[in-house]
């Protein structure tokens, strides 16, 4: 996998050097997490939801991120708005359908987002892709139960039906564009303690979409990056969650492209 | 108190063992905490405030969490929805009057809150609890500034007004059916220097509240449960009020049942 | 600078003495921070937003902060009904233009409150401070990207037409009341690495105008203080952003008046 090794080390040299600003529709939850994560993966964040500045601000955006882990009647309005502007501008869409399959709101807000927007990659964990996709996903909350069959083909079929890439995360991310499929296995256990990791990397997938315009190494560079970073925060044996968390956060702002290159483990699937 | 003690290392450990879904509508300072707090003590938090889920997500809730620190007009409305669907399901409601007593509004969804739903537990300070229950409290925004005369005899006299079990908590923790009252002697003077500890320990109560039905009982041992792990992190002697949080979050993900058998103070009243 | 420094001491201890209360309606990415940092300095964190209450709640504090990072309609709203209610009442506005320039809804919001209110401070980046003044500020999402001339003129100028003090942060502070100009040259890198850094500086601001009446002395001494945290912070070498934002908040918390007379950096311009 060396040309992706040095693809995701390349767009990470990109994004450090363009900053381009990451346009967030995201929950209350973790926004400041992402916001951070996005600072130190080196993009610039801005949170805007204003049915009045959204289409505004997405034009400046080198990246659009929609995620409804807190979603309500005007914020899913702002999503449509920002969303059809970075259509007619080209920036690219990152949805993260949190919760997809806990609640009718979730699955049908996932529906109808991708029924009216060209959305570039979905990030999610393969309970709410599964359920989104109509494939059977179990979610309890915002929680991944996991999906019937085999994931890699259940992320296939929602990339093919939904015309865009899929990032799957779990224990091996699996990213496809209903075609090509590539797992990822950086990452660490750690990550399944905080809430918000799975939202901020959908906020890392956003940036690295703003400077790699094929989808599939952007999403793919983006979930190694993060896996990577965990791995090094791991390494330094934090003594809980939440010394993980800052640990994983000082990483991010760490982490060189020659890291990428040479820690992210990609296979062909 | 061995049997308080007993009840409450059972309670963690079902807890742990059945990693409830605690859904909480709850206010945007804490939300971040309170959804990591629920997490490292052993449960599921989902935080959904749309009137058009909320009583969809509460029938997959273990309790239902409500806390109006930052309320407006739809999350006065989304609580009730909610409450009455947990009601009806039998999900135990716990509910955090932040700064009842500060603003007629808060005072006023209290006692909105408390007529319309059947709610299993307040947990507030001494000032919010007495404000509401018409008692004298005072109250800064969210601080209190205590109230007059007895605690215990307010708390009692709250919780037999209210029909439910009161969990006021201080220097002392009181918890009260209004006839059994229980004191609760764990903390550490370090909680009271970050925002937001006062709503994290309600959501520890939701999640205890999810796996004991007798609610005394809940909720002095999610108040004792917190205030060990606050005593673990307070024993490696923080630098600062930031560095005791995070090790107050790593001290919840490691607090055993046996911490808690062996170091929980209750006592009769 | 001897008068300036005792004066910011002096303010410091008061500020620890009477712990006002805060009133902030602000944005959702910093709400916790900026709630712990207004604690850690010394005074008392209310976040309020709903119309139903803001004016009321705004009679118990001794500064109004308005921050407009993630705004919508409602919360313009309340900005104006609790800001027309802090006029009448005497208490000091403390504005945060977040993203002023961005977009034209911020812009515009930023004029409106200008003009409806008196506000005693706008603390903003060159960009937001130079683009509300119709300067030629520039910005990227809530990034400044500087303004065109001299800052200090620009500072001098926007704080002529709104009739109140600017606090126009950067590299060197610049605060001005249109005649006498300040320049603070404390603070450290590491604040441009975590994301409201500049809102927590507005909440400090906040806190010293309650305790301060001459607006240019209580702007200065809250980010000279803010700026001998962040100093100390740094002096620890944090292994990343994440500690150093965790060490700053240790940092506030253990600020002394002593410490802001020592090290605050004053000068005239």
């Amino acid at each position: 996998m060396n040309a992706l090794n040095e693809a995701a080390a390349a767009a990470l040299t990109r994004l450090r050097a363009e900053r381009p600003l990451i346009h967030q529709i995201t929950n209350y939850v973790v926004m400041n997490d992402t916001a951070n994560a996005t600072l130190h993966i080196g993009a610039s964040p801005v949170m805007a939801h204003a049915a009045e500045e959204v289409a505004e601000m997405v034009q400046y955006a080198g990246a659009l991120v929609l995620n409804y882990g807190t979603l309500s009647g005007p914020w899913i309005e702002a999503m449509l708005l920002a969303g059809r502007a970075a259509n007619r501008l080209g920036v690219p869409i990152v949805l993260d359908p949190v919760g997809a399959g806990a609640t009718r709101l979730r699955t049908e807000t996932g529906h109808l987002l991708l029924e009216e927007l060209n959305i570039s990659i979905v990030r999610g964990n393969a309970g709410e892709i599964a359920a989104l996709a109509g494939a059977g996903g179990k979610v309890k909350g915002v929680d991944s139960l996991g999906t019937e069959g085999d994931p890699v083909e259940a992320a296939r079929r929602a990339a093919r039906a939904w015309g865009g890439v899929v990032a799957m995360t779990g224990k091996r991310d699996i990213i496809t564009d209903g075609e090509r499929a590539i797992g990822v296995d950086n990452g660490d256990a750690w990550l399944q303690t905080r809430t918000g990791t799975g939202c901020v990397s959908t906020a890392i997938t956003g940036a690295f979409a703003a400077v790699e315009k094929d989808y599939v190494v952007a999403a793919a560079s983006a979930l190694a990056a993060y896996g990577v970073a965990a791995e090094a925060a791991a390494a330094g044996d934090p003594p809980g969650p939440a010394s993980f968390h800052l640990a994983l956060f000082d990483a991010l702002y760490h982490l060189t492209p020659e890291d990428v290159r040479r820690k992210a483990r990609f296979v062909e699937l």
